[in-house]
């Protein structure tokens, strides 16, 4: 098989880290396999190298910052490519630009756009083990440029995509998904398998694993992902197309998002059109709305709820607040005390009742459910944040997850 | 003017380091001048990088280990690029790839081949300011190669060569060349110009400032050097072509060298070839040599005294005991507690009796000569180490540096 192993800045922290990591891909390739893999730079640096560029001023050229940061990268992979070599291997370190990555030209948040690879087949198939600085790549310029958060995870899938890899394995500190935040449920168990899309809506278990960005590029190309820890040998999470889990569960986890907050508009104008305005305005001001809730009020007018992000809601304010003097808007009331509970599971598709088990725990709990929203595959609900974990624990224990 | 001015790893030690360098900049691009900066690493970070590659084992891959040196010195020109586009000017750092430099495969030791100029000189025509990563080039396959110790210096000569720079500064945290070490005389002067060849054999008073690789490429390239502080504004040291230099000193300096050790043989066979035999011999050990006596003794044997450096003394004393063992050499001493020291002056081509005020000197001190060695340029004499500052003291009063 061909494999692609990506490890993150902690897996590849210091020296001793670096030759665990050596060590861990030299038995990869002793049992057969061919190995890419694709590296972040050690844990620490990347900060470190941020702040040196922001000394000088505010908003510090992008391409040079890139010329910056790419650095961190390079010397892990060579460092890596030095330990496999002293243990008897062939290995060679690439660059982005060596490894054929090309990108746009959105410096420090740049989007890959092909892969050429030649210069990493030719590798391969002189039976090398190819060790690749993650997060950058470079433009049709020749210039470096960098990923943004999560890059080496998109570098590691798009090689993985590019390179037809049977397997993309994302080693980080932890060692796969889970049917909750274990923190949380303490019966959480790891999943062995899970979806694209199941991942994609679990986004707040896996986002200290995986960004969404990279899941729905592996969805795109078709890459097989696998979470697992760089400290342990336990196998991880493996993340796949639904065609194939055979077993498909009814619900997979359950996902809790604090980090939302609720905006309420009572009394909208009645107008055609109201609704774009007001949903566009808050576009223009990039926030992200999630979840939205229309009501017809008994006057004509209308009720809106929806959410944004915490970290948004200043934007989302100013935007509200010049409906608000505009007279569209009756009044608005802002809340940041509530929280977001998602039943996650590909299952659902084929089953009905999902959703009434979520309302009917709920209830017995005595939770009052102040939004919901669904999907084929989910049930969000928004609910008083001080039951967050109540909630959490009912759903999973309702749902036996722990089973 | 084209200048290129070049910042080794003191003075671009830290970010404070690194504006104080762009203020220089800024003034000389605002006195009318286009400009090129070379940049080493940070001071202690290639230190700190080479230690990482030697982490795994002993004599890593050299390709991997340029990847990881050459690192230290895109951070500092991608850094220093930010801080000149904050004070409002254009500019660009540029890898050593992107500058054109194109080395041949000798990883971690490469010699510049060719530059080629289009990129930078676009980018100068654009009256941008370039900042060149030092010390890195790449081989004709594309990788990227380190020019060894003193790289950064190699790379602003031979870019300025390249650019028909009109000048060539080299900052570092000393001010410039003097006549003899201050520390051991202090009245000894700053020169404000010294030819190439002079320069090069003063190599001990300008270790500290600037390689002989640096003063041999500018000399090949035509290249004007100033060495200056990069800490003060006091004007520096210019080393030009000889006919630049109006006013020839009879004497430009005193160097001395204490890094040298005597090896005496006595009754060496007297065959035909035994000469070649013996320094052939040293040559295939990477011994140095430097200065040769040979003397006939009575017998018809021969002595031969000669010179190499003192951290080469064991490798000397393995050649010199095998021809000892096949009954060749009848007896050799060595002797670490000499010194050199060198009078050097292109005015002495057309001058007599420079040589005789050295050796007079010496007798008026009681300065026991062991060895001697003249050149156009040079007078060198072998003495016992422990006269080392007198003589130099003496010499320097002698030739009337101070005034």
């Amino acid at each position: 098989m061909v494999i692609v192993q990506k490890f993150g800045g902690t897996s590849v922290g210091d020296l001793e880290r670096i030759q665990n990591v050596a060590n861990r891909v030299s038995k990869t390739v002793k049992a057969g396999h061919k190995v890419i893999v694709v590296v972040s730079a050690m844990s620490g640096e990347t900060n470190k190298l941020v702040g040196f560029t922001e000394h000088f001023g505010e908003n510090p050229e992008r391409a040079e910052v890139d010329m910056v940061l790419s650095s961190g990268e390079r010397v892990t992979a060579a460092l890596l490519a030095i330990a496999l070599n002293q243990m008897g291997h062939k290995a060679s370190s690439m660059t982005g630009r060596r490894a054929g990555i090309i990108t746009d030209d959105a410096h420090t948040k740049a989007r890959i756009e092909r892969i050429e690879t030649q210069t990493m087949q030719a590798a391969l198939d002189e039976d090398k083990i190819l060790v690749i600085a993650g997060f950058q790549g470079v433009n049709e310029a020749g210039l470096v440029t960098t990923l943004g958060r999560g890059g080496s995870d998109l570098s590691a899938v798009a090689v993985a995509g590019a390179m037809k890899a049977d397997l993309c394995e994302i080693y980080t500190d932890v060692d796969g998904i889970y049917t909750t935040d274990p923190r949380i449920e303490p019966t959480a168990k790891k999943l062995d398998k899970i979806s694209y899309d199941e991942m994609l809506e679990l986004a707040s278990l896996g986002a200290k694993v995986l960004q969404n960005r990279s899941v729905e590029l592996a969805k795109k190309l078709n890459v097989s992902l696998v979470t697992r820890s760089s400290f342990s040998t336990a196998e991880g999470t493996l993340i796949t197309k639904e065609e194939n889990i055979m077993e498909k569960p009814l619900v997979s986890g359950i996902a809790l998002d604090r980090n939302q907050a609720r905006i309420a508009l009572g009394g909208v104008v009645n107008r055609p059109g109201i609704a774009s305005d007001i949903f566009g305005a808050l576009a223009t001001s990039n926030v992200n709305v999630d979840m939205i809730i229309q009501t017809s009020g008994h006057d004509g007018s209308t009720n809106m709820d929806f959410t944004v992000p915490q970290n948004e809601l200043t934007d989302a304010k100013a935007v509200v607040e010049s409906f608000c003097q505009k007279k569209e808007i009756q009044d608005a009331s802002f809340d940041e005390s509530i929280c977001k509970v998602s039943i996650v599971g590909v299952g659902m598709k084929s089953h009905t009742g999902v959703a009434a088990k979520a309302f009917s725990t709920m209830a017995t709990e005595n939770i009052n459910i102040q939004m919901i929203s669904t999907s084929e595959i989910k049930v969000s609900m928004v609910i008083d944040e001080k039951y967050a974990e109540l909630a959490v624990r009912s759903l999973h224990n309702a749902y036996e997850l722990d089973k």
